[in-house]
């Protein structure tokens, strides 16, 4: 794959997540993974210093949908509005056809009768692969930029 | 139109019309619709909920251009300068040569002597057409997430 | 070079340009402007005013790779995360293979113990080279919304 098509593929590949979570079509999330894909969050700190233990670990699109049929039916939890910003996207290599793609995100969060406001800024590290022509992850590990996560985490970000 | 060209038009057009609302070249803002081109801007709420009426209405370059000039010319409102962040685009389908494109967005509002905050966030969806060879706007309705308009709404989203 | 590739490799250095301030890879942030290159921070208030004295003036990779070295070694603050949203690139003109080109801006910051927040917005208004086949600043002028500068501004925006 030359490198722009590489990078519109990955655009297109990370449009299609923001737009999942940020248009409540969570049900399609799951698919942008492989089937073990693989997702986790972990913040700055503990990542940096090399303690392992995400705060959410979704190990195949079985965990993924459990998650999201638990949100649908099982959480209780104010609705709320993510929306996205994503920049700072680079190909950092790429190993027997394994792409390690690096980003940078923000998210806005909207509470039904409040004020928009930043909920959380950090930097994706992905492997992503081609599965049946679809660019999907292998891996997405979030990793948070501040110390202190807000009350509300529900939805994957 | 090959997907990756379209995607590349999609792009410059947002970006053109970010670029006119963030560096205050208002006066351009109604060329990037067509002449009977549709601007409405809606809650979310009220958007799910089927009640039509929006906050916002232009239909048409008249009525936009009308706009622009009372923002100009007769509104009182204090200096202010906004940034957009748009993410998640996606083209939904096409018909009759008419495409229909979703995308998130994050605006950013800096009053002269305050810091700058989140100001609103929300999704865009749109109706582009070629119009003379031009992609252009046959429709964009803004539908932000909060049930709470800050107090300064003066220029377009 | 054609538009299409012309914004494909502006992305590619908007991209690590953020990625050297996002992912803190400081040192290699000189070498995305030229030898000579100029980087310029100043406010709108006084850009807009024709007053000429920036915040922050570095001068040449040298006074860039001093400043990073100060910020490793010398100065004392906050360990802190930038995170950018990048958005409007329009390339504005282009005389004797310099590309003029602006964009906006959004910066979120992280303290280490706090929530993530909006630091700054502003617009890039950039002079870019092919310098030994790669895209490079010649200048960045940074014209940054409010009046107020937060404290803590240490590393490059």
């Amino acid at each position: 794959m030359d490198e722009a098509t590489l990078y519109f593929r990955i655009d297109r590949l990370f449009a299609d997540y923001c737009a999942c979570l940020d248009e409540d079509e969570l049900e399609r999330w799951p698919e942008l993974f492989t089937a073990d894909g693989d997702y986790r969050m972990i913040s700055r700190e503990n990542h940096d210093a090399g303690h392992p233990i995400p705060l959410l670990w979704l190990a195949g699109r079985g965990m993924m949908a459990d998650r999201i049929y638990s949100l649908r039916n099982a959480n209780i939890y104010a609705a709320n509005r993510y929306r996205h910003a994503q920049s700072a996207v680079r190909v950092l290599g790429e190993e027997n056809g394994e792409y390690r793609v690096s980003s940078s995100y923000i998210v806005v969060q909207t509470l039904h009768d409040t004020f928009s406001e930043v909920y959380q800024a950090g930097a994706y590290y992905d492997r992503l692969v081609l599965d049946d022509g679809q660019l999907r992850f292998r891996e997405r590990l979030v990793v948070y930029d501040t110390a202190r996560v807000k009350t509300l985490l529900a939805a994957p970000v």
